[in-house]
């Protein structure tokens, strides 16, 4: 039994990076576009690992706040340059890392997800609740069609998941109490987070994330509702 | 002329109450459906009117630093009961006056509204920049069909306008320049200090705003863009 009655949610707050997006392989696809025509060769999937590696340390930095809130592209730049240089290539050009940085900007959902929110949203308020700023998640939202809300997380909050503010300002912004908003996400550390803030809490399934195989099957700790995709979660929420 | 050319612009952000919806009939029409039962006789064009009044030393409270951010919603609700007293109408109970306060999150759009933003959306990037609260931009939204990119504003700024922080810190959500970013306003006003702050300025005509030919018909200062309203501006951005 749920530990939380899904019949008093409002509103889905989504982890993206993972959750709604195939970072791994949309990252490897944009690097190779725009390095391999530069004559550079390199593993791309192993590149998005790379660049997917720092990630973690860099919000740590803004958590534990030896530097100040900064948008995750600022990040995502910083990380890009030592992973270059970690690959040998430090002489690439401004004009490629500016724009290779947006390669974020450009991941494609898994293919449940569009239809999925579309049917979530005809009962639920919907927003993102992601690391990503918000210019990244308008542009993911307009390449995919997601219809959103309104764009919660990191950059409203000025801190990073799982900091108890990245949540609790994202139930706050709608004017709901945190367990009338049900947190969605493929990893288990950010379930646990949001439900310490008493969030509700659904996982989804995204066993291929970091690779065939290579992702989590099952929630680690206690959650509310699992499900293998969005598809699934609406009709368990009675959406479809 | 012009003094910023339009096509450099990428996002237009909006002004709401006045702009976008018809706040006073709206109010009239709340106001009357939730006290006309209980036997309270009011003009409820003036009670919307009397509200209104108070939205600004409301406002200029936060402005000045002599109270915390505190949403429109808090602060309409203080302005109610303020009208309310004033009115002879002490007496009401606690229930209706929060239901009665939720009257600013059940306005209805101007007629050429939704189906402009509809158009206005091919081409740019949209939000509210509004200072009401992002829960009331989200019922909004929903009531009259907006699609939003984000909701950008005095929420999101933690401040009111016409402080340049709210106009700033939403080209910034967006990574534009203020002057990729035109400011969408029934208001001489709020379209002059965005405008101090760089960005791109379109005055729309509400000549009925604040009653039957009381509303803004000229904009009293320069804007880059004058029209009657969101229709005429997709077409005079090449959107329809």
């Amino acid at each position: 039994m749920p530990s939380q009655n899904p019949s008093t949610v409002k509103a889905l707050i989504f982890d993206v990076f993972g959750t709604l997006v195939d970072w791994r392989k949309s990252i490897a696809r944009e690097a190779e576009r725009q390095l391999a025509p530069k004559m550079i060769e390199l593993d791309w999937l192993a590149f998005a690992d790379d660049w997917r590696a720092e990630y973690q340390p860099a919000m740590e930095e803004v958590r534990t706040g030896r530097i100040p809130f900064s948008k995750l592209d600022q990040l995502h730049r910083r990380n890009l340059d030592i992973v270059l240089s970690s690959h040998g290539l430090d002489g690439l050009d401004e004009n490629t890392r500016r724009e290779l940085n947006l390669a974020w900007h450009r991941l494609d959902a898994w293919p449940d997800v569009a239809n999925g929110l579309a049917a979530l949203r005809a009962s639920f308020l919907l927003a993102p609740c992601s690391n990503g700023n918000i210019s990244l998640m308008v542009d993911l939202a307009r390449r995919n069609g997601f219809h959103w809300d309104a764009i919660l997380g990191a950059e409203f909050a000025r801190d990073y998941k799982p900091k108890p503010a990245v949540y609790l300002s994202a139930a706050d912004a709608f004017d709901l109490l945190p367990g009338e908003v049900m947190m969605v996400a493929a990893h288990s550390s950010d379930l646990k987070a949001a439900a310490n803030c008493g969030l509700s809490t659904c996982f989804v399934s995204r066993p291929d994330e970091f690779g065939a195989g290579i992702g989590e099957t099952v929630p680690a700790g206690s959650v509310d509702i699992s499900v293998s995709n969005l598809l699934e979660l609406a009709q368990r929420l009675g959406c479809s």
